[in-house]
Formats: C-alpha cells, sequence, structure tokens
C-alpha cells in the first residue's frame, strides 16, 4: 500500500464523470448498476490505489468506538512555546475523550508532508498544525480537507488555505509592551523582527508603530532591523549602540526573548545599564526570561490557552457542534509581564 | 465499554480451568466444542466485559497494515529535558516506520493509571514512559506488560517492575563535573540535590562523593543540601554563602541547571564574583544554560540519545530482535559542557 493520502470516492466520480453514489455501488459490487460501468469504475479505483475504508467498516459493526485520535504537527519538540501549546491540546483533549499523536516536521515541508499522509493512514479524527517555515504549497492541507479530516492552525498559520486557526493577539501584544516603554520615559524605540511575509512579525511591528504613532513618537531610522534570534542580535546590537547619546536607542522590543536576551547581553557588556541606560523587552515569556539577570520583561504568549482553543475547535468539528466547512477564528490575549528589564 | 484493560483470553482460560484455543473457539462459536462449554465461556467474557480484538481481525483480512503507534507517557511537556527524550524517540520511530502518542502525567499516580488504560485501549504496540513523582505502586505498569505490552522506562526509572530502561551515567557525569571543579583549584564545594531515594540523586552524590575523595578532599559538614529548585536555594543559599571565607563554600555542584542558577543569582547579588569567587556548575544543559549570565558549566544530560535508544529497544521488542521477557538496560554517556561559571 503506498503511503499517500488515497483519493476518495469522490475524486473518482470526479475523474470518471459518474456520481458517488454510483462509485459506491461499484465497489460495493451492487447489482443496482451495469455490469460494464462496475468494471470501469473498479479497474480506475485499482490502478489509483483506492481502498475503502476497512477499519471503519469493522469499526461499525462492533462494540469499539472508533478511535478518538487527534493529530499535531510541531515544527520542533524542544521549543518552549510549542510545548506549551501541547500541553493545552493535550489537557482538552483528554478531558474530552480524545488521545494525542504527535510529529515534528523539524520545519521542513517533505517532512510535514509525509507526517500528514501519515496521520491521515493512522486514521486521526482532526490535525492540529503549525506549520513549517519551509511550507510554500499547500496540497497536502487541501487533500486532508478534501478527506474530510478538519485541520485547525496555531502559530504560523496558513494563508494557502481557509482553514481554522487560534492566533495570539500580536497586535495588541506589541502595541502593550511599547506603550509601556513610552509610559517608563524611553522615547527612542528600536524593534527587531522576523520578515514581514510572516503575519505574526507584521502585526508585532504595527503594534509597535502604532503605539510610536499614538504617543507622538517617530519611528527613527535604522531602528527597525531584521533579527529574531540571539546571535544576529549580538552581531548587530554593538553598532546601534555605539552611536553617540540622543543618536542611538534607550530601549528595544523584540519579537522574542531570546533575540531580547541577545541585546540584553550585548548591552550589558557595553557597560549600559539595564534599564536605566537601556531597557528591553521581549515577546513569548519562555523559562529563558527568568533565567536572564536580570529577569526579562516580555509579552506571555499563552501557549497553554492557545492549545485548549484549538483542541476546542477540532474536537468541535469532529463531533459537529461545529460544521466541518465552517472556519472558525479564535484569538488569545497576550498579557504584558513586567520584571527587570525595563523601568 | 470499561476504560480498563481488559481481560484477555488467557484470563478467561486461568479462571475456567480450559485452554487458550479452548477460549478462542467458544469466543468464534466455532463448532469444535461442546455448546454446554461454549455457553459457559461466553457468558463468562460477556460478564467480564472481555472483547475480542475485532481492529485485528479486520486488519488481519485488509491490505492495511495494523498500527505502528508507541505510547509515551511524559511527566510534563513543558520541561526541556522531557522534550529533548521525546525528540529522540520520535526521530526513531518515524525513521523505523512507527508513529508516537502522548500524554502528560502531571506527575499524578492517578493520571499515569489513567493513561496506561488508555494508550491499552488506543492498542500502541509499547510504552515509553518516565514515571509520575507520585507513583508508589506499580500494578498498572505489571498490567501491561502482563497484556504483552513492552514497557521501556527512561530518567526515573521505575525500581518496581524489572523492565528495560534507558538512563544517562549519573554517577560519572557528577564524577567528571567535580573533578573539573577541583581542578581548576576548588576546594570547598558543596552538592545540591534531590531525595536520595531517587536513584539519579544517589548517583550524582556517590559521584560528587568519590571525586572528592579520589583528590584528597573532604566533604564539609553542612555542604550537602536537600535542595533541588530554584526557589529552594535563593532560599538557603545566602546562610552558607554568610558563613566567613574560609568557611564558606568556593564551589557548588548542583544536580540541575534550575537550581544552579538560583546558587549564581543569589551569590552574583551578594557581591561574589563568578567565577573568580565562587564556582558554580548544573545537570542537564537546558535552554536556561545559556540564558544566564554568565552561561552555565554544566553537565549535559543527552535527551535526544535517551530517547532514541528508548524506541529502539521498544521496537525492537515489538518486532522480536529483542525477546518481550528480556530486561533491556542501556546508559548513556554525559558530556560536561564548560562555559562561564567555572574558572
Amino acid at each position: 500500500m503506498s503511503d499517500k493520502i488515497p483519493i476518495t470516492m469522490k475524486d473518482i466520480a470526479r475523474e470518471l464523470g459518474v456520481s458517488v453514489a454510483t462509485v459506491s455501488r461499484a465497489l460495493k459490487d451492487s447489482p443496482r448498476i451495469s455490469a460494464s460501468q462496475k468494471k470501469r469504475i473498479q479497474a480506475y479505483a485499482k490502478e489509483r490505489n483506492f481502498y475503502p475504508n476497512v477499519i471503519g467498516e469493522a469499526l461499525r459493526h462492533s462494540r469499539i468506538q472508533p478511535m478518538k485520535v487527534i493529530g499535531v504537527i510541531v515544527p520542533e519538540f524542544v521549543h518552549y512555546y510549542f510545548m506549551s501549546v501541547l500541553s493545552g491540546i493535550e489537557e482538552e483533549a483528554r478531558a474530552r475523550g480524545y488521545r494525542v499523536m504527535v510529529a515534528q516536521s523539524n520545519e521542513r515541508y517533505d517532512k510535514e508532508v509525509a507526517i500528514c499522509d501519515s496521520f491521515y493512514k493512522n486514521k486521526v479524527c482532526g490535525i492540529i498544525v503549525s506549520q513549517a517555515k519551509d511550507t510554500k504549497q499547500y496540497d497536502h492541507f487541501r487533500k486532508l480537507m478534501d478527506n474530510g479530516v478538519p485541520l485547525v492552525f496555531y502559530d504560523r498559520i496558513c494563508t494557502g488555505v481557509n482553514g481554522s486557526r487560534v492566533v495570539v493577539d500580536d497586535y495588541m501584544g506589541a502595541y502593550t509592551a511599547v506603550t509601556h516603554l513610552i509610559d517608563t520615559g524611553c522615547k527612542r524605540i528600536a524593534f527587531y523582527g522576523s520578515p514581514m511575509n510572516l503575519e505574526l512579525s507584521k502585526n508585532r511591528y504595527n503594534g509597535y508603530h502604532d503605539a510610536l504613532a499614538k504617543h507622538g513618537l517617530k519611528e527613527h531610522e535604522g531602528f527597525v532591523k531584521l533579527c529574531d534570534n540571539r546571535a544576529q542580535a549580538e552581531a548587530i546590537t554593538p553598532e546601534i549602540l555605539s552611536l553617540p547619546e540622543g543618536e542611538r536607542p534607550d530601549a528595544f522590543f523584540a519579537i522574542n526573548d531570546d533575540t531580547a536576551i541577545g541585546i540584553l547581553y550585548t548591552a550589558k557588556h557595553m557597560g549600559f545599564r539595564i534599564p536605566t541606560d537601556i531597557s528591553i523587552c521581549g515577546f513569548t515569556n519562555s523559562d529563558r526570561a527568568k533565567a536572564s539577570d536580570p529577569m526579562l520583561t516580555t509579552v506571555e504568549q499563552r501557549g497553554i490557552a492557545v492549545g485548549e482553543e484549538a483542541a476546542n475547535i477540532l474536537i468541535g468539528q469532529v463531533e459537529g457542534s461545529i460544521p466541518k466547512d465552517e472556519v472558525e477564528l479564535r484569538v488569545v490575549r497576550t498579557r504584558l509581564v513586567i520584571r527587570g528589564t525595563t523601568r
């Protein structure tokens, strides 16, 4: 048997220009359609590796319920935020009698496709996914939805497929964080972010931008940088902090904690006092935010709540309380956690 | 249907004093046994909620392979080391055509029991588990093994069941770390650890003790503390560091990174220079170890390798290359990572 997501009766019907009912009858060897029609459909199904849902049939005729298993695709397991989301998914799933099957894409499109095929083969009742950075094509998601497997996206939402999704209010999180920097006396605030084709990066930038505008502050030239990890932050921060006083930033808002920690230690090692001279705010509230010295002010991304909402939508769609073809969008509120890197 | 691990044909045979073959025939309604025998066995099976393996039957008669699913029980998802192990399990499982089902016990015995039942019901082919801190009874593990579900323990090994297990060389990891402290000039080394009824705590303490003895150093009174998290470390360290010079420790070896970070910041905030005045070494090499200032010297616990070994044993037992009733023990080597908290 192929590992691919198999074609459905719907696909066969479309390809051969007959109704789904006709395909179903042909495959059940029903006497209600002509022998030639039957032969043609059976041959095509065989050629395309169609197989009827044998497990489903067995289950319908037994006392065992169909398995309630949710597939979860995570870019990387060893990642604080993704694990928080998984934790929320598992809690909600368990409370409602579902189990969780997991796999990591390692940020690779080809692995993500293989996982979708494999989850399908394992008869999961639905899939919760944060797509790989690498993913630019979406057929593997579309095929699942066409086969009646509901999908819910989290964190990195897929713009190529109109699926349900759970996101955090990145815009408000950023707006609140930058407003806090301004309220505590910062005037020259830099932003380190990811590429703007990522929704979350665009939204966090917009929150930063609007908070400045709202308070009559301007975005200084050269203060918005493409930088989303610690190594990059350590590489580019010395230059910007070598500008004369009054020209250099007095605060940084970073798209994640790792980047914020890179700025923090670079500034400290250059002799700046944190937060007296320079304020810094991150985004996530990971383990790292509490391990840094001083502890990091950051926007808490509430992964557990995101996971719970995602499982809640998916189970709703599986059980019919939310129509499968309805796109459900939920936004989880962030929360500013003020610690030692801001005044 | 009950959520409990059901009785097997073997159980029924034993209870009724007949052979397993007889039970099997009775449940298949075979004409090869007497009607009265058949009735008696069927009634008993019904009363005890026995159900035949319908999915297995369906699969044997179809082109679909039985599911290759490994159940993994994790005390907490949001925990660097456990996620590293899960990552290793998933990589190895995927490479060999298996999928991974996960659940977290939240360190609770009752949840762990419920997960075992649920995994059994979901027909996992084997289970990899790090037991909850709470677990003092082991019947749920024994029942799984009696039902032919192989178990592999990691990290917190279960001393109540003779199952296969993967551990790291805690003793050598500690011995090497403390030897490094001695080699860099430390003479008064304190140890912060977990209760000694935990294997890993005992082994790490022994490594510490033997490294001191080997170098002719003694274990100072009051230098071995029961302390395995940051809050405790922050609570007890001020007192020990307030001892006069020559009486206070010049180094600390902590059972995990979190505890080491608690010692680090307490010492820094008391005005000690790290590592000039005080050296500190942790254990794990988590995200936190790199987020601290200075970065932590620590013993890398190699969770990914532990996960790979665990999956490797389990799949070997499932596929028969390792006999199911053989107890396999594997030890993964740790590695000392020297950073800024030691000289």
